[in-house]
């Protein structure tokens, strides 16, 4: 019952081909740790192994995409149609979609046809979709059943459908009726009728859904399972609770790094596995494109250029000022960011939200603005601090308003509102911050 | 069927105080939308309307903390004490705790003596931890159960246990020897033997775990529930996976508001509900800090204030160079917070990284010495785009290489490598920037 300890024992056994030892602790392990243990050894060491493996299906479907696909290779034909016979619908079409064109000609034929047929209709869902993330296994009823006969249809279903615990209830159209749970099934007197007793306040996405929102209708109504609908109302497929959980975290995953201007999309990055090119190309773009955004806080300052010669002591505080605006702009781009992400905010709060912002920020920037008018007044002079104080304010302000702001008017224009990344609107505020700074020193500073 | 539109009704029914319109469409929908329905209307109304739900424990559930206070005010003992009664176990502690004392000490009396010391043991648990999420309301068998008698049981127990589709195993001493599942129960001969058919190799947590290794069980072992035990190995309470998902989202929207500099714990921020003082308080920390931290970029030019004097044209190019090291510094400790807090990265694997990383880094900034060296050229001269060139690829480098670094030197440190936020890099990648481009300026510029 110990898994960690059995993990090292497992990789040891492994590592001397000691199969007997591993055959042993294989048994009592979960299949991802299987997985692991196996993702350690050359591919031509577990490919003997897993075909040795009750729970060969389990473990190759935990396994990463790429070792996967490198094991897809070695193994016989046979073999791999055997692995992804067994494994449930959904896994099975990630698996054969990761395939190369060639070897997904060659598994087809080995594949029986009603599994050939479902795989061929799964593949086509476009990723991101309900349909791409669904499983077509599911446990259906007729509502003129009685509940003895249900669960002893259920009973025979079981082996194949991906949970029984939420069965859905569709007449000869294929059209959804209603759900019944198998919680609701035990309860119930055996002679009671199922389309009495199933609920039809169903709530259900269709298949052209985004995958996040079907990962947020499963979180919201924390369902088993969500019915996946087509536009005619007919029932395809399940998506079950644990793929919306790796959903789910995927998406927060893309989020976190868009925030920092990385490209993210599935598949996540691995920074161990990902190739350098890879790592490099998703990180370039927006470095490259800060580039030319930061120019604009150089020809904000070019354009002073005279004030700046006059008074030196002014480049002392510009990192300080502008970063200033940066910092409190990121901090309300990435709490509006979330509050759109988990829709807690939508598009007509964003009035009030201002409003609410310019407070805050007018306090966060008269509290700044104090602890750099002492600084100011040491380095430079009376003049210096007050030009300090009053840049202060504005560019808290102005910087706060631009971040806040900027998640909005890309949702609002149906981009995603996560790319306004902390180094975007960092460097918006940044020119931003030169031009309040230098604007309000032009006034009040002497200049030769 | 129709939720959305569903919801739209019952506020207006609401709005116009049509009990008997709201009722036939509170009976249709869903609890957690019949919660967000009524918390738009005043406390009193919404507390006339609740006690008239038959699912108004569920409702009550699935409000938010701040309105189910203003509600518990309101209720009477009688009336609270009915509804928490009907709640899950886990939730009536959460209700409980977020009640003032003087108001704990009113309810205790009011609950039945089981469910009382049920709640006053739960409440003791530690926020954080795998007790203060876990529920006591769990099924359990006995091994030397029939497969009949243990669905019989479970038949009878079945209202009071947060879910039956996993029962556990226990003996006398409360130790927990297996789990069954009620798949497992259904497919089963119904005279085997449970102590036969349970699972003995269980992933389980203990009672003092963090609740985000807890979820992170869950969800890597796709668990609908995982069992809790004490030092004793006596289970003593279930986490089920829709409490686990809740607990994951919470703790990837806390790394994501700390990767802004935003302090961010538990009840999580909701901007259109926080109090103003409160959002200005959790973020005035971290933007003091920085204004201090900017302070060292502000010295490092000071220092160089000459060779900037004789050449005004560097002054152009510092927020460019010095926003380019802060962030790509940004981007790569947000990959490496993420890497470390999805368990992809392990301590060991610094150095490897590391490598890595410099590789990464070299070729980035190379791209972006080559997009400023022609700007360098018509801005100054040759001399100053070699600057330039020198000083992005050290500025990139280096960045990158603090913002690899810091969110394992915090992890070492037993902090939150999440508090690496883009701010923190940002200011020290800065510092850092001004440094390596001013004494680059200082080698190879005229000075007067």
């Amino acid at each position: 019952m110990k898994t960690a300890p059995n993990i090292l024992a497992l990789a040891d056994a492994l590592a001397h081909m000691d199969i007997g030892a591993a055959q042993m602790l294989l048994h009592e392990l979960q299949s991802i740790d299987v997985a692991e243990a196996l993702e350690q050894l050359p591919v031509e060491s577990s490919s003997l192994i897993l075909m040795q493996l009750p729970k060969r299906a389990k473990v190759y479907a935990a396994m990463h995409a790429a070792y996967q696909a490198r094991l897809a290779q070695l193994l016989s034909r046979a073999d791999l149609a055997t692995i992804v016979t067994e494994m449930p619908a959904d896994k099975r079409t990630d698996v054969f979609k990761a395939l190369a064109p060639s070897e997904q000609v060659a598994l087809l034929p080995a594949l029986a046809q009603a599994k050939r047929e479902d795989l061929r209709r799964l593949a086509e869902y476009q990723e991101g979709t309900a349909g791409a993330i669904m499983t077509s296994e599911y446990a259906t009823l007729r509502a003129e059943m009685s509940i003895a006969e249900a669960i002893d249809f259920l009973r025979q279903e079981a082996p194949d459908a991906e949970t029984i615990y939420e069965s859905y209830i569709i007449d000869e159209q294929q059209q959804l009726l209603g759900e019944i749970s198998l919680h609701q099934l035990i309860l119930a007197p055996v002679d009671a009728n199922v389309g009495a007793l199933m609920a039809t306040d169903i709530v259900y996405a269709y298949v052209d859904d985004d995958q996040d929102d079907v990962a947020k209708k499963i979180a919201r109504y924390d369902l088993l399972a969500l019915p996946i609908i087509d536009r005619q109302h007919r029932l395809v497929g399940i998506v079950t609770y644990d793929d919306a959980m790796d959903v789910a975290s995927e998406e927060a995953n893309e989020d976190f790094l868009k925030s920092a201007g990385v490209e993210a999309s599935a598949p996540t990055l691995n920074l161990k596995q990902t190739p350098l090119f890879q790592l490099y190309k998703k990180r370039v773009f927006w470095l490259v494109i800060l580039v030319f955004g930061s120019l604009l806080s150089g020809l904000g300052i070019a354009h002073f250029e005279s004030i700046i010669e006059s008074n030196i002591v002014l480049v002392f505080f510009l990192p300080l000022l502008v970063g200033s605006g940066g910092n409190a702009g990121s901090q309300s781009a990435t709490l509006m960011v979330r509050a759109l992400a988990t829709g807690d905010v939508v598009l007509k709060d964003w009035l009030l939200l201002l409003g609410r912002e310019c407070l805050v920020a007018l306090a966060l920037g008269v509290t700044m603005a104090m602890a750099v008018a002492v600084l100011g007044y040491i380095r430079g002079d009376a003049m210096v601090a007050l030009v300090l104080i009053l840049s202060m304010i504005g560019i808290v302000l102005i910087g706060s308003v631009i971040g806040m702001s900027l998640p909005f008017i890309l949702n609002r224009l149906n981009l995603d509102p996560a790319s306004a990344s902390a180094p975007l609107v960092t460097s918006i505020c940044d020119a931003t911050g030169v031009v309040i700074y230098l604007c309000i020193a032009a006034q009040l500073l002497p200049q030769i």
